[in-house]
């Protein structure tokens, strides 16, 4: 509070020029020089009181960069804006050609003209390269900040691994944590639940997610909340076994610690509601009481050597891209109701259902190894990411390109010629139109149904021609006037050694997806589990350098399931028997 | 961009006093002199420059004027607001007692403190006389611009006809686009299809009011879209055959140009997802094709001499005023559920309902030669309207006029003694009281059932007393507690040579209407079509003065429907056959 | 307006430092120098003015204060604010620790940065004791404003009693009006209907609240509306009878005065849809006659010698915390669908069902000579109001306590060790977790019954542990996952010479309350009414200290129901016969 009062000239601006007042927390802009150097003599001067202390073995710097203060429209952030356009594009010219300026006389005659994405009335539209881009500004403006704090301890106790807590879930894109992830010596992840049936996918998504930013090497559970949080609208609790269950969760996908915010429930302030290791109601509670119980499971599992070991590799890649989901949320588009981050999670739970545990793999990163890569709504495409794709194709690797994939390029242009763009020749299909669905007009489409039972809601594609030996696996079943009754839902096409799915329906859903792998795979020529009981149980599986394998069972239902055979040394059994796991079961067998 | 960092004076600010900030489009303030002096010298520069080139035979000025800079709070406006006052009132005394300044010590005494109706706070309610006075101000202002900006074209090429793109459709009121027409040379008009089962009907009623601005003479259809838009929150495409039928229906309406929004789709900006003439997807694409379908269907018609004819008058007028929906947009009415514009099109398409295609007509026209004339929600009344309306009526001209109708005067003022205000003698009704129906709260009443089988939702009149010689032609059927059980609905009241019948019954929707009007034609005595099929054909008539006569028939339902007797040369068959039109079906006759 | 034209400082500011400008009402801001000038010197010369006149029997102050400014984020604010601080907490050690400033580094150093709750940023959560404190202070300020003017009125005509209209109905909260109504000679309010089925309800348990402020003296029933508001998205008129019947029933719950904004319905302004005595549509109208009817009612009441007369104290009081809503309201709090306002209504209501009219009554107000005191969702606890609910419950009273009470102290600061904090020992119960309740996300807990037929929405509690003499009357049965199933929904705890009954089921609507009470009443050793007819007639008694005792009869349905029997002489006999009351009826007896 004195830093604010004394530099007033360190708080962010909203869109609209507004102040954002101190009271609460993150009041600071990224780019504000004032701040900077209060912030750095802090950890000078925290990193020289603490050198050598033996209870420091690691430097945890900040918090959740950016969960506050991830855009700031000040006029340090318009100049530092303008220096990064200029980094970035060279001349004004370059910037004018990203960002089409021609298109409503936004052509800029100087890096001066360019502001940050500040209030232009309600009811306009921004442009899109521009938004883009501050996004990508506004990362790495916190990422400079992070850096600029990390290097001062780095500086001071060099050997003193450093990291700080990203925020990653399936409906988080706040930063590009792929990115960052290149500047930490280990990913950390914030990670709270998501209330409901999605609970324990949505955590192992995220776990895999996590552990595609860290290049599959281990990596520490920074927060989690032993019960409810406070900052949704309604804070459902942890049912009974959910506290120990999702952090064995975390372990399996890849979590070498297993830590929570926050140690004692805090009295006051606003997160006086969150939940705590030692809850507001004291040591005396079903929290605490579970707590000790999940110290003695972590303690048996590094006693048992899981440390330092890796999950297996699945055999089946999830591409994520956090940069087309942001381009994805410009107002714009086809349809609002298309975000891309509930594509990639459907497909996981859906391979989930089939007894296929997936790698959720960023764009930007090798996709070797995979024999299957999906392209979930992958909106933005590059020519590397293209040839990449054609190459992994042609060398026999199994693709599955959904709707909303390749539309645009890294400014957010479109692709000219029918979508998706650059990699037509791999998938055999040309998209001439989007078919957007919705309930909100009368009369209008609001779903189609696809010949394989499937349903596909909020948006599709108008495929109106494939090439000669591109093959229709399911086609839509719609109104005559709808002009897409019969047209291709579901497509494979031989390329190379390879054969490329194209899923045009648009959103399945996790349901219809997990109905229509049968038929991708069989077009793809793979093997897939197919019976009632094969999305039970989640298996993960991590093994370490020196050959001991670590298998880690959990139920996906809401009632007792059967426990596959266990071959193995049991080292965990919470809530199970040797034959059946409890809703909240879960099984650890070293091997 | 440049102009903006120059003089950015010419901001626009929003009612918060907050710069609304270039990126987007419109950053201009209709007042500013600045922009002002530059947009001018911009129109004398062009002009000179392209003086006298043969391609140029019309100037379209400017774009949407209001489109995103309807309103402005800065000073410029407030300003420019006082001095308009000033005009229109003359003293500060004539203000107060326009705007009932005395209610809540609100009493001007310098037309200084006078202001736009900026931020009030949150649940604070505006003086409903400033707030529709400026309204009627930010329309002159642009107005006032655009005549600025045509002045300077038409001194410089005298001989070019000068118009610009209004904004009609049913659910816009942006500017007094009655008001704007006397100032262009030729009415153009931007109008984007409502997607599902209103496509048609709106498409219809667009453009006959357009017809009523242009006062029936032949009109330009500016943009349009051969597919999807981009700036509804969903975007559905065209299904097939509507980009050809809507612009034959726009032709049928009175257009003799049709254009589109846009030529060739932008790749990028902020409306890259817009469809065009030619698409994103090239020119091997169905809506390419469809556009040079229909550019050899508009030779057609053209060659068989269509341009210059008019639309045939209408035996019924529906008035339309866009002030009276102004007026009712204020938060502190009876209903915020009731909103003008909802009425005029639900008795648009109750008549086609019954094969008539009637003509929106702007209240302060000339209503002769007109038998039967509709008053729907026309809120705010004048003595003249009044003195029209019972002239005509007097005269043996049938009127129909609904709940919330003549409830105020031109500054929004109510009319005392009961309701219809000015008009009670022709109607022969007195309503005491509005009957807000809502399912907000429970068991609070939310629909009033009629005894001809209608529903009334949202507001219905309580009408008292009726006169001694009004016929009842149908009562209210609800809860005894309610007080309104068998209370009039529907009436009819002779006066002079014709009948006025009152619609009591509040908001019925297209079904409530066209299921009432044959008792209501029939207390008129006048004969209506009234079998099922009787509205599956839209039929719309524009006659040449040499004689010429085209008749456009569309297929107004979701099926195949038969088509009636034709007489003359069939000129268009679109989606048809001489017995049977598809649903996107049109045929074109000429006689 | 001049005023604001010659000193816009005296305009408030919202929370983003926005100025409110004028054009509705209210634009002061009530911690101003200037404007407390311009307001003193305006009552001064107008009490001077009128001084000796007849017709003056009473000043009534401004008019609902606070009701558009209510907050003000000034720079006046919020030095104001500090000295407020200075003044309740001496040091600025102890402002730290009364907000928990030490969580999110909002320690201060000075008062000088202590701000109002000025904007965050979207998303962000503020210091929940500095926003409870800023809604004392704004109620405080306010309150120092009226006082002002109230000095000046009372210096010069000292024999003059004074109030000012408060705002007080189940829904709102927006002052401390118990605080308030010890600064006002006698107490008045205004009070809107709510449309629908809670209307009589809700306006009796207004009413009752009145009473708890006035210490259940007589007070005035300043304002209300005649037939519809204006000031709703939707405003239902009154259905015939019940302007009459409102008007008895304040005048049952203790007005001795029953006024109407307003008397002529204005043309113009703002709420010019706001019904009155005489309305827009003139003296020939139903309102205006049933105004008439009322005041031959009221004639005939005052002169049974109804005036003076008072409330006879119920048998059960529902204790109500204006300061328990304003702490509830804060964001981040287990759910923000629980809303401290709806629970007390909700215990009247299941009351009436029961044929017993309770009092409400002010949580820091006696509680004497109640024999049963119910405490709803009262958040906040001291350790006064806890030793007076031990003291009265060990001598006899019956207590009702429920879930999301003493959850944390007066500065909004948890109690540790399980709740309810403070009186655990009275209810032998021990919550360790709130289990909110949502439909929000698919497979959530949305609910759960109880064993007794109710049932529980939005928050429950988890009570882990009773005392040993805790008696479980009731028990949730749901899905075994829940970890709820079993657990205690409804006890009761044997304390000293009385019992205390804990609802832990949560949120159970009226409908649920009433159906637990009998099951409640039994273990507390009380008789209750329980037939289905019971709750038919609302019982309403007034008395006089000369003895005299008025019966208030009202029907609760939208029935006809039977009248009870009648004992005395019927003053008032209002759409009723002595054995039946249609559904507005109304008698009233003296005896």
């Amino acid at each position: 509070m004195w830093l604010t009062q004394a530099h007033p000239e360190v708080l962010p601006r909203d869109e609209r020029g507004d102040v954002v007042w101190p009271g609460a927390r993150q009041h600071w802009r990224a780019t504000s020089p004032v701040f900077r150097e209060h912030a750095l003599r802090l950890c000078r001067a925290m990193t020289e009181h603490y050198r050598g202390h033996p209870a420091i073995v690691s430097w945890h710097v900040g918090n959740e960069y950016g969960c506050h203060n991830r855009f700031d429209y000040s006029d340090d952030a318009m100049h530092a804006f303008q220096d990064w356009c200029r980094e970035r594009y060279g001349t004004i010219d370059a910037v004018n050609e990203a960002w089409g300026t021609s298109f409503w006389s936004q052509r800029l005659t100087d890096f001066g003209q360019i502001l940050p994405p500040r209030f232009i009335g309600e009811g306009n539209f921004p442009n899109p390269g521009r938004l883009l881009d501050f996004k990508r500004f506004s990362s790495d403006m916190l990422k400079r900040f992070y850096c600029a704090e990390r290097d001062v301890l780095a500086e001071i106790t060099p050997d003193i691994p450093i990291t700080t807590n990203f925020m990653i879930s399936a409906n988080q894109s706040a930063l590009d944590y792929d990115d960052w992830a290149r500047e930490v010596d280990f990913v950390s992840n914030d990670h709270y639940f998501t209330p409901g049936a999605q609970h324990i996918d949505e955590l192992a998504y995220s776990g895999s997610l996590v552990g595609g930013f860290a290049r599959r090497r281990p990596w520490f559970l920074m927060e989690q909340s032993t019960s409810a949080v406070n900052w949704r609208g309604v804070n459902p609790r942890k049912q009974p076994g959910e506290l120990i269950r999702d952090s064995l969760l975390h372990t399996a996908m890849g979590a070498d610690a297993i830590c929570y915010f926050q140690w004692r429930q805090s009295r006051a302030g606003a997160e006086k509601f969150h939940s705590a290791m030692l809850p507001a109601a004291g040591e005396d509670s079903r929290i605490f009481y579970d707590v000790c119980e999940l110290g003695a499971d972590l303690r048996a599992l590094a006693q048992a050597g899981v440390l330092g070991s890796r999950l297996r590799r699945s055999s089946v890649a999830i591409v994520y891209d956090v940069q087309s989901q942001w381009a994805s949320e410009h107002p714009t588009t086809p349809s609002r109701d298309v975000r891309e981050w509930t594509e990639p999670l459907d497909w996981f739970v859906a391979f989930a259902e089939h007894d296929v545990t997936t790698d959720v793999t960023p764009v930007h990163t090798t996709w070797d190894d995979y024999g299957t890569i999906v392209i979930p709504c992958v909106y933005l495409f590059d020519e590397d990411v293209a040839d990449r794709l054609r190459k992994h194709v042609r060398g026999g690797v199994r693709a599955i390109v959904t709707y909303y994939s390749a539309i645009a390029d890294m400014n957010d242009r479109l692709f000219l010629g029918g979508w998706p763009g650059l990699i037509g020749d791999v998938v055999g299909v040309r998209v001439e139109e989007h078919c957007p669905l919705t309930s909100m007009y009368p009369g209008a489409l609001d779903h189609l149904d696809l010949s394989n039972g499937a349903c596909a809601h909020d948006l599709a594609d108008v495929v109106t021609s494939v090439d000669d030996d591109t093959q229709v696996l399911a086609t839509f079943t719609a109104p005559p006037t709808s002009g897409t009754d019969g047209l291709p839902a579901l497509t494979a096409h031989r390329y190379g050694d390879g054969t490329a799915a194209y899923v045009v329906a648009g959103k399945l859903g996790a349901d219809g997806i997990a109905r229509s792998l049968p038929c991708l795979f069989d077009a793809l020529g793979l093997p897939l589990a197919d019976d009632d009981a094969a999305g039970d149980v989640l298996r993960v599986v991590r093994e370490h350098e020196d050959g001991a394998v670590f298998e880690f069972l959990f139920n996906r239902r809401d009632h007792d399931v059967a426990v596959p055979d266990i071959d193995g040394d049991v080292i965990i059994m919470s809530h199970a028997t040797r034959t059946t796991l409890a809703p909240t079961g879960a099984i650890v067998v070293r091997r």
